[in-house]
């Protein structure tokens, strides 16, 4: 099976889409951004042994890729529009793409955003680059910048559940219960925030989706916004799944597990009563946990107000790590 | 070096550029494409050890990449304006990186394109996603579709040269001469045919570039369009490097060698003159190879106007390897 022939036998499906005018097949994907829209732009890449284990299926790895691509317009409150996709495989496997293709194209449709080109190529390792386009009115992209001293720090969802998710994937326990079949689930299918990060905007000074971990993102917000900030562990939103599993990582985890992608918020204290019933009527948790201040720095405190030192060094170290 | 460094140092350079709101260094690059243009994006992925040898100089690598993906803009009639690129590299080696970002940087310049994103990963094997973004006046993108029998087939530069020059670099020749050199430049650094794609739109009825070969691109021409092609491979424009250096392999280069990054355009008779002037005030070769027909599929025909059987199997030996 040659390029071309895979391309149409397996992506050729999506490409129909609000603003597509030449979608897989030309030299160009040819699209319209609506008047009075700007463009929002992210690229992401997962690799073979660094990003997923091999042994991933293919459709969960499909899932994966398209959530944490999304997030990240979420992370800009835009509304998700087109995806190209940059593949290298091994080889032109049926039995690998076909439910990759199958699962991208339904994960495609539950995000809104339509597949309009790609590049398949073949390379000794599973390399994927997703690059996804959004919409989002001009002027209103939500960015990292923007914090203020006095803010409410607010996160949505849970916090560590995909760390401790892969974590049950690196040592299989013997008889997975419903609870590490959920955390599973929440590392192999982020959803995106895009309703939530949508419907908050206009009452949000600055934000980002967790991808590196709460401590990493975060000091990217307060870097970008020359602010700090004051976390409290107590507050930090933690599932069930997660304490009952986990008990002894799950605080660790929450802090700079990573890739929960979850939205990672500064809102004005007047504006959080606001939030938090927007976010009610979702159906999605947000919690305070903790405010900006003009001090630099990300400080982390215990429930007794101790700063909590060792936590730099797990965030030093992530930062080392390409 | 962690990823943020390794960003900040090398990366950050470029994200000045026309409709840039946000560029590199948040979630999303934020964008706004100007009234009354559409926007053409491509992504092309160049994988170590099967587009390029590990050997090539990185400075070399970064003008391959952007001149292969800038290309696509110009088989769209698209102006140049953002670029985003994902890079996985083995590591974070200076030594490879300082001469790879100032020549991405010097590319870009050249190009007009603004880097304003990206995403950095780590991967035994070094793979380049590269994303281009171009804005093209609505409804004029250049399309493989809208051939039309009696159209002449016309192509840019000349063809084989950049096959040749990848011929030398494997098998080196121990004194190379100014021609081989030349046409090593061919092979390193395709130069995208932008402002002769963007002058000849009003007159052409269909185009796209040359990256896979002439006989596998104008096939897909043929394909999109309905249509078939004669071809006369007297007309083959040829350098004279080429044919001085490589006279055994030439044709079949020019043929089917790919990666020459020239357009090839299906123009309508009463508009080849001018088309043929425009391109002369540009000082770009532009030269009449064949002419569509209605008659399905590609016939490519020798000086004495018979038809060459052979290079059928090539065509499908190319088709076959993805």
């Amino acid at each position: 099976m040659g390029e071309f022939e895979l391309i149409r036998r397996y992506f050729d499906h999506a490409a129909a889409g609000a603003g597509v005018i030449e979608g897989i097949g030309d030299d160009c994907a040819v699209l319209q951004v609506p008047a009075g829209q700007e463009l929002a732009v992210s690229i992401d890449t997962l690799v073979e042994g660094i990003h997923f284990l091999s042994e991933i299926p293919p459709a969960e790895l499909a899932w994966r890729l398209i959530g944490a691509a999304v997030s990240d317009l979420a992370a800009a409150a835009a509304q998700p529009a087109w995806l190209t996709l940059a593949l290298t495989l091994p080889k032109a496997d049926p039995e690998w793409l076909e439910p990759f293709a199958r699962a991208l194209a339904e994960c495609c449709e539950q995000q809104g955003i339509a597949l309009v080109g790609g590049d398949t190529t073949r390379g000794d390792r599973l390399v994927l680059s997703a690059q996804v386009h959004g919409w989002v009115e001009a002027g209103q992209a939500l960015l990292r910048k923007g914090a203020q001293p006095g803010d409410r720090v607010l996160v949505s969802g849970t916090l560590g559940d995909s760390r401790a998710g892969l974590e049950s994937l690196l040592h299989p326990v013997s008889a997975p219960t419903q609870e590490i079949r959920w955390l599973q689930q929440r590392f192999y299918r982020p959803e995106p925030r895009i309703t939530l990060a949508r419907a908050l905007r206009p009452h949000v000074h600055a934000g980002l989706d967790i991808s590196d971990g709460l401590l990493a993102d975060l000091s990217h917000m307060l870097d970008a916004s020359g602010v700090g900030a004051d976390i409290e562990t107590c507050c930090l939103p933690l599932s069930g799944a997660l304490a009952h599993c986990y008990p002894d990582q799950a605080l660790n985890w929450a802090l700079s597990g990573g890739e929960d992608f979850e939205l990672c918020l500064a809102v004005p204290e007047a504006a959080v009563t606001t939030c938090l019933q927007l976010a009610e009527q979702q159906g999605v948790r947000l919690t305070g946990i903790g405010r900006i201040t003009d001090v630099p720095g990300l400080r982390v405190n215990d429930a007794e107000g101790r700063e909590l030192a060792g936590l730099a060094q797990g965030y030093d170290h992530f930062k080392e790590s390409p």
